[in-house]
């Protein structure tokens, strides 16, 4: 049985699953609580629930065909009713920081194509204020460097992602700078200056897009928390 | 000799060189326009110029390549002293679509990273409302049917850009959507509008980048306009 911080993701990402009803299309977020979201939607589906889902990332998309969950295209789709996901950090106006498993981008555009984002955290991910985790942001490779250099100019120190002693790449080809600003007062006004900047793809500030935040502890209990927005 | 309007974009593309001066760095655009100027650098520099280039594309980086300019990297440098590209359409307030050639986002990284964007076009360039050429969005591949929808939203008729009958990829990996939007009367409320739709990686509109814009005429003079921000 799962103790302590297996436990909060757990029962967060279960409790999220309660938002799926039958003849819904479902987005499948990425990272260790959508992990266990996915297991459980995997769970009701082989006892009969009827959904399609759209996976955020080649790592959802796996698990998924792995568990048998029926899996549909964009072409196939005008919108998705929920989108289930994780976050980094979540602060008191369930603004999010997403990107650290690096599938932020395909994460946005499900979650905006999706009628309700329902956030999956454990304890551990609420924050006062965003930015201690650092801000992941998608860059296209060409001229990478001069991104970071504006990047650093909104007062970030920055770190190029790797792995294995090479870069990260997206599932979109891109890189990821990770940028430690400690402290996002404004998620909103950063938000559209990072995505000004020429060769930013995208960040991750999720700001305006959680419905619904579960918040799973590690004694086994989970609190849902709404915007005020 | 050329006449009308490819001596209008020859006369505008060698004034442009005039503004590159010996140790410079400079960004080489990308287009008809941008051809002649690099054409005038590759023979200045065979003449004994001493400069180094960065290119916005691949058929620019070839061209500069077969014409012995200097090229270096990003990784080389802080910035660039001086970038000459061409445009599809220019305003009075000097504002910009490009894009039509496909390298609108590796041509706004090195305006971006400029000192001097000097702009070079014909006449016909000149509009008086942005919008009438449809401006070109950089998208990305997942899920672009999607960022397709949330752009017809802001009021354009969208056309996925083909080649071959296939969809034409951008030198990032990445789709172009063609947005009609007819007349953009706010160009930098409608840069931010787009840029803040995930999925899409940069947009046509070149928001007071142009320091200088060179307008060639089909009778073969030449006017330079500066932005009066």
């Amino acid at each position: 049985m799962e103790t302590g911080i297996a436990l909060a993701k757990k029962v967060a990402g279960q409790k999220a699953v309660e938002y799926i009803k039958a003849g819904m299309t479902v987005g499948l977020g990425t990272g260790s609580t959508a992990w266990w979201a996915i297991q459980e939607i995997g769970a009701r589906v082989k006892a009969g629930l009827d959904i399609n889902a759209i996976a955020t990332s080649d790592q959802s998309y796996e698990l998924a065909v792995a568990l048998q969950i029926p899996l549909i295209t964009f072409e196939e789709i005008t919108q998705i009713d929920v989108d289930i996901d994780g976050a980094d950090e979540v602060d008191r106006q369930l603004q999010l920081i997403k990107g650290g498993g690096g599938a932020l981008l395909r994460e946005k555009i499900i979650a905006a194509a999706s009628q309700q984002m329902i956030v999956a955290v454990d304890e551990h991910k609420l924050v006062d204020t965003l930015g201690k985790f650092p801000l992941p942001v998608e860059v296209v490779v060409f001229g990478w460097e001069m991104t970071a250099r504006k990047l650093a100019a909104l007062g970030t120190q920055t770190v190029l992602r790797e792995k294995n002693g090479q870069p990260f790449i997206t599932d979109n080809g891109n890189y990821i700078i990770d940028c430690a600003f400690n402290a996002i007062t404004d998620p909103a006004t950063l938000h559209t200056r990072l995505n000004a900047i020429p060769g930013v793809a995208e960040n991750g500030l999720f700001v305006n897009y959680a419905h619904t935040v579960i918040v799973g502890y590690e004694n086994g209990t989970v609190n849902t928390l709404y915007p005020a927005r």
